[in-house]
């Protein structure tokens, strides 16, 4: 009988998590009752949120319970159905989890009609992408001209904000760790400049790399680099706050110094969450499939190979391993 | 000859300002040219702001010089006229500063039509009634039955701010300094609630206060109180960022804990400055001067008297030792 391998929360981590926070299980494939449909997932998506459903305190989603599944986006095939909505060999974006198999009665799962190859409808054209596309066009509202700052600028989401930001006629500057990011995003996603936060001279860097301040800082990390572009920003900046990765595993939260001149610049800041956009996705993923099919968003992924492997992977993500989108590939 | 005693800016302040940073000089009253008139100020207005301004450091204005008059709001009566778009006794509202008398050729100087006490549209009719409504309407956005609070809920400010969401239908919530202010918050203001900060139970009270949470957080103060707010915030909050008052005299900043919350709770954090919004004074003068003859406004004001005690009821008013309104009555 085929297994469907599953990540499992063990329990809960403090500060960053290991291996002992996952247990991995096999589990017989389910069987789809009527109306529902099997789907064998062919990608896992992982992203920096999935640190957070690891606590116990609930943010705006409930935690992961301990013993169950890990949460998370899949894109599959359906390989058994029960419904009239799916065929077998139908292609799926759903959110089953940290697993091998999944059953659905359709609700959460999205039909894609397979022109772009399927991992990118978890990166470029899915998630992430409507992440860069509400959070920067919606929330930022950038104008030609300006410029658009934006952290983890080498990961899923950045990657996509400075070139949505490019194609909104700004100027680009990403925030990355290391010089073989920064090559990446100004060499092969067209940013005008990106800067190395973890260079000494980070700061000044920063400065040259924006000439004539910051607009709109699109926010994935927070911390020190967080406060080092409210610095540079204009008056009237916004920052549309997405994320705060170099927060997610600290016991100490890290204080946001320049509140003042959140007054005095008379700054929007914005958290947001995607799935609170729902309006908004079809739009965003219309724009993002066409863009990426014409060569006018590109992405790169770092992809682990098997569910066993998804731990570490996350492990690597939220250290800034990953280059681009990452993905564990499952078949 | 009549003279114009003046309050002038001697030195930069660090941290609390002191009387050594003010110079009072007697000046001959000036002579208006043709085109132009001169007021005889009544009232001056004491505000926040003007200890921003004292600093070296631009902000979103630039720093009163040394040996300049303090900058500040006024009202008053041409005494004499070269103009003809004023006439000798018009009362009129504009920004001489600290001073007796001013010129000007009309540019900034607004004529008031008396049906208030003059020294309202230096409060609850002017600037700092303009700034609740601006803040609260436009950027807290509240529906009704949703929980407002505001810091320095006993100033010129809140004390608005209050009135106004009680107005709009919603629970009201202050947050003053001792039992007195609270006291006239709610009995005499007609607020829901207000919590004293000072108060050992601060935290406790605010949650009681706020049982169903905090939509809007109209922000004066800054500091641990903020993020005492910031805490009980509902999901989708807003935070309009009008002041930072606890934080102009700090030669540290506070910094801002609870960046993560603003995240996952979806905030919408705002600063601003009445002044970028003059197309909203017509219409927020017109409701406020209304609601306030229609007595569904109340205000008070401490009145210290003479250009001299400028200073001193500055300071005083920076320790929040005002109820409402501060100003200084000329004459």
């Amino acid at each position: 009988m085929a297994t469907n391998t599953q990540v499992r929360l063990a329990a809960r981590p403090s500060g960053f998590p290991d291996a002992s926070c996952f247990r991995i299980e096999e589990a017989p494939v389910p069987e789809p009752k009527d109306g529902e449909v099997l789907v064998q997932n062919h990608f896992l998506s992982l992203d920096p949120y999935m640190r957070g459903r690891m606590n116990e305190a609930r943010s705006y989603a409930p935690p992961v319970a301990i013993g169950d599944v890990m949460v998370g986006g899949t894109a599959g095939e359906v390989v058994a159905s029960k419904s009239s909505s799916f065929a077998v060999g139908d292609k799926v974006v759903g959110a089953f989890g940290w697993q091998e198999y999944g059953v659905s009665d359709g609700r959460g799962l999205t039909k894609v009609d397979g022109e772009l190859p399927l991992s990118v409808y978890l990166g470029a054209a899915g998630m992430p992408g409507v992440t860069a596309y509400v959070g920067l066009y919606d929330i930022g509202e950038p104008k030609r001209g300006e410029t658009v700052v934006v952290s983890a600028a080498a990961g899923a989401v950045g990657s996509v904000v400075g070139q949505l930001a490019k194609l909104r006629g700004c100027r680009a500057v990403g925030i990355a760790g290391g010089r073989m990011k920064c090559d990446y995003v100004v060499g092969e996603l067209g940013f005008d400049a990106c800067v190395d936060y973890r260079s000494p001279s980070f700061a000044d860097d920063l400065r040259a790399a924006t000439p004539d301040g910051v607009d709109v800082s699109f926010e994935n990390v927070g911390g020190p680099v967080m406060n080092a572009v409210l610095a540079r920003l204009n008056a009237f900046g916004r920052v549309p706050l997405c994320g705060l990765v170099s927060q997610y595993n600290a016991t100490e939260p890290y204080a946001l110094e320049n509140v003042a001149a959140l007054l005095w610049k008379r700054v929007k800041l914005q958290g947001f969450i995607v799935s609170d956009h729902m309006d908004r996705w079809p739009r965003a993923l219309a724009d993002l499939s066409t863009w990426v099919a014409e060569g006018k968003i590109r992405y790169r992924e770092t992809v682990a190979t098997g569910i066993r492997s998804a731990p570490d992977a996350f492990f690597g993500m939220l250290r800034g391993a990953n280059l681009g989108k990452q993905i564990v590939k499952l078949i």
